[in-house]
């Protein structure tokens, strides 16, 4: 009998993967997680229902919510993350050995310890590493009471339903802003305009008042279906669109990010209206 | 209860659609027809089970396959559509005051006909424009028999599968290659390169070695699930990266396509292996 992984995440639009093999299905304190081997998206983590990322299409999202960013900011030392349990996107900071610290403030702690066994190879490793320190608690409030200060913030945050919906108020913005470094650059998973257009202008809407620059990264995941993802990003002093690539920013190995990607993923907001 | 319509064209990976309503579900002498309504896609066609266009994402689709190209050619007469029998393509070609004759070849006159009174949203009454001419015939055939020659021509195939496989096999882009005029341009349907990879290659390949010129129009359109579609272009005088848009070029009103999506749609074939 084929095993069917079935997400219904979209009103009217439902999404089923044929499965290999079940590794995890179970409930943590927070949510369902389930890890599973697809033909399809290789081994995929979804959490309640939902898929948050596959090994075969990982690299179009947590390499855009990392490099556009760290390619123009100057001298960047620490870096936070909201969410990103997998350690897809840790792996992505992590290449730059400029960057000393990772903040990784995750929820639920059983999704940090599953990914260490079964996403190695999306994260290589990145959740031991020792410039990473966990934070297992509500993203909301680890921001509102830090004392640091963060030279790139990535919210590789949920969808806007249930746990998440706190991170995508307008004061969630304003709080992020008061702990971006001066030349700092935050950047936030937006969702798939298609098929989330009001949230994702909500988004535009709320970075664009709260910061002095802010513009659009597009790109495309094909596990989180409808077409193109928008990650907008906010800072007050860098335009990633118009600021040059730092001289002698190290080269990373990347799979889908590269120079021409780079400059084709940049977009003024206007962009979404045609999306 | 809920009627959901379950495409099964990707081995491993379903795409399940709410049917609002269910207007046209017949066999035609071809293939099996289906039109309904649905609340995330709007009106949708779907041949022997697979999506060929939605009235809310087709301009994604027929409007990349149009007008990168048009933008650039010199003085262009006569086009020629491969398929297109929803008239999708046919209504972007239209546009054009200066096109003075479209030859539209679809084998099967039921969609033609069923399109004309189902999917007026989308074609804008284009197949009963006296600009276009039909041939019910295979469009393999067609190109290797037909005297005329085109300074656009579009192939609006559908999957190499079935009935379409004839259009995908080399000497199909030879042929293609003996009735394009020498200024003129063509645009193949490529596939989605992150389900269809080898397919989507062997277009390239093809195409490079039978044009001068070539390269990639990349878009995204949420129906064809997977992510990027690519459409691949050959010409032997023009270079749509290159080639200047032409002066007094008559704008045209689209809802996907403008400068900026132009600019960062065109691509080497370099980035296909990044997808």
């Amino acid at each position: 009998m084929r095993t069917i992984f079935r997400e219904t995440l979209h009103k009217g639009l439902i999404q089923e993967i044929i499965i290999k093999k079940v590794l995890v299905d179970k409930k943590s304190q927070y949510q369902r997680i389930q890890i599973f081997d697809t033909p399809v998206y290789g081994r995929v983590l979804a959490l309640d229902g939902i898929i948050q990322v596959t090994e075969k299409d990982e690299s179009a999202y947590s390499e855009m919510l990392v490099h556009p960013a760290m390619q123009v900011i100057k001298n960047p030392k620490k870096v936070l993350i909201i969410g990103g349990g997998d350690g897809a996107v840790a792996e992505e900071v992590l290449k730059y050995k400029f960057i000393e610290k990772i903040d990784l403030v995750d929820i639920d702690e059983e999704v940090v310890s599953l990914s260490k066994k079964y996403f190695k190879k999306i994260n290589n490793n990145s959740l031991k590493n020792n410039r990473v320190k966990f934070y297992f608690e509500d993203a909301y409030d680890f921001i509102l009471t830090t004392k640091n200060k963060y030279d790139l913030i990535i919210a590789d945050r949920p969808d806007p339903v249930g746990a998440g919906k706190s991170l995508f108020k307008e004061k969630f913005y304003k709080n992020m802003n008061n702990i971006l470094s001066p030349l700092g650059v935050s950047v936030f998973q937006s969702g798939v305009v298609f098929l989330q257009k009001s949230e994702t202008k909500e988004v535009i809407k709320h970075v664009k008042s709260t910061f002095k620059n802010s513009g659009i990264i597009l790109t495309v995941v094909p596990s989180y279906i409808g077409g193109h993802m928008v990650l907008v990003w906010g800072s007050n002093k860098i335009d990633l669109s118009k600021n040059k690539i730092v001289s002698k920013r190290e080269k990373v190995k990347t799979l889908y990010f590269n120079e021409e990607i780079r400059k084709k993923a940049l977009c003024t907001s206007n962009l979404v209206k045609f999306l």
